[in-house]
């Protein structure tokens, strides 16, 4: 039996409101929510296209999971602590299978986060997710992409290449069997502790969601800085490392998209402060280069020093 | 030329920032905004589709001001004031003259109403709009649709019918003149100040997006009430009755949708502060019906009462 659309909402997305600053969710015109005083909101918005973010038939679940991974994961990289989240859902066709499987992962992430699903939109069309999350940050605690300074320490949470390894899996592109590269790619976990820690201690901070190379470069673009990283110091998991000894592209980890780690700086006086925030619970994070005054991003790496392209992939690509 | 991803997003949609309470706008991970104190904020999402919500090839300009103009809708029905907005476009490709004019309807009201945009995402794929709107309104002034009471006055602003008439004129299936249905289709205006006015005077309100019997319906039945309205209450416009008297159907008014007129309910014991305040401003409202006791909707019509079938358009029709 197919839903009407009401009664699609009501059934998959309607949960329980635990959350006291949730007034109104679901259900009316608006959500009426209660902003915590003193504080920011800090709000995103990210769309995921069948066909062009993940493939046709990709499992409902993992991509539930992930469609509120990719926002969760720009709260984390502005500091901030999660609370509310919109879903608009445009479907070609009303399947409940889908739909059940989709509205378990992606509320099974929000609970674990204590994040409450208070809205959304249910049309009809090609397959497509826009999630909408907001969360709280004291305004100067907040994380901002431009506030890099020279000398800063760059450091990256988790480790680097694993989805763009699982997506050349899921792809057939290689034959290496790594089945936690792809799922890092279905499944990536969102850095929200890391980045509440390091609010009011990082002076940057971005989501690794085009590429590090990519990513890195706006920051520094917007700080009007540079930066050298060193390559030993990449945290490139034992996939990544097997996949460049097969002949794999070394700089894929760098091009790669979808990691979701969060590449944060922090002034020279503060990285102690650093490693005992960052101990107080399960997440690495390791120093892989510094910012410095010259434009441009490099990399030192077999005793050379190279210069990167911080162009990643864009969705329109410049002709 | 194409432009990248990032430099459509900064040509076309970043504009000075007016709003003292955006911190950050578009441009980074999360826009940071900070809430009035002492009110709810108020959060609707809405997704438009090409080929489902509006025609192919229809003018850019006018679906700019629309995209924005559901959602605003949407905040006039809580009584909310408008102040941001968040925009998610999904292109099938790279289009500046469309993106432009796009931008223009879009942007041109947002300044109408003091309302800022604040962050968005830009992806590739098949057309498709979701805009979320955030405003403000105390919690106990907030409009619920669930909040109509027994013996309450049933109000409707503007006229009926309109923009269903339009929808019949661009898909050719009358021949009658009538350009302000085709405007009113194309570019509702949604009814802010009027929102802002009933906010702590009206009981219940929903803006009229799915058509006046299914949006009502939602109302009573969310209430637990019923309705009585008068059919000759209704504020059918000239064109409307040329077209019902040219052999159109009479009841297309009540059952179409996008007029974007808000309905609501007041307490007879408030009826005369509702004509002080809505003479304030140029929106006309009628009062067209009255909440009863008995479960359903019906109208008084031709010395009858008729009973309506309250279900409107729905995405996905119920088997």
């Amino acid at each position: 039996m197919a839903l009407g659309e009401f009664e699609l909402i009501k059934q998959f997305f309607t949960r329980p409101n635990h959350r006291a600053d949730v007034c109104l969710g679901v259900g009316d015109d608006c959500a009426l929510l209660r902003p915590t005083e003193g504080e920011c909101v800090a709000m995103t918005v990210d769309t995921l296209v069948e066909g062009v973010h993940f493939l046709a038939g990709t499992d409902p679940e993992g991509l539930g999971h992930k469609s509120l991974a990719v926002s969760l994961s720009d709260l984390a990289s502005m500091g901030a602590r999660p609370a509310w989240v919109s879903l608009a859902l445009t479907l070609p066709r009303s399947d409940e299978t889908w739909l059940a499987a989709f509205a378990k992962g992606l509320l099974a992430l929000a609970e674990r986060h204590g994040v409450e699903l208070v809205g959304g939109d249910t049309t009809r069309g090609p397959l497509s997710i826009t999630v909408q999350a907001m969360g709280f940050v004291r305004e100067k605690d907040a994380l901002r992409r431009s506030a890099a300074r020279v000398g800063d320490g760059i450091y990256l949470t988790g480790d680097l290449g694993l989805a763009g390894l699982g997506l050349e899996i899921v792809l057939g592109k290689t034959r290496l069997r790594a089945p936690e590269a792809v799922a890092k790619l279905e499944r990536p976990e969102p850095r929200v502790q890391a980045g509440m820690a390091l609010a009011g201690l990082a002076n940057a901070c971005i989501d690794v969601s085009d590429g590090l190379a990519a990513d890195l470069g706006h920051m520094l673009e917007g700080g009007g800085v540079g930066a050298t990283l060193d390559w030993a110091a990449l945290p490139l998991p034992s996939a990544i490392r097997r996949h460049i000894a097969a002949g794999g592209d070394e700089w894929m980890p760098l091009r790669a998209g979808d990691d979701y780690e969060l590449c944060f700086t922090v002034a020279a006086a503060r990285e102690n402060e650093l490693a005992a925030r960052m101990a107080e619970f399960d997440c690495s994070c390791v120093r892989i280069g510094r910012i410095d005054e010259q434009p441009g991003l490099r990399m030192k790496k077999d005793r050379r020093v190279l210069d990167i392209d911080v162009r990643g992939f864009q969705h329109f690509h410049p002709a």
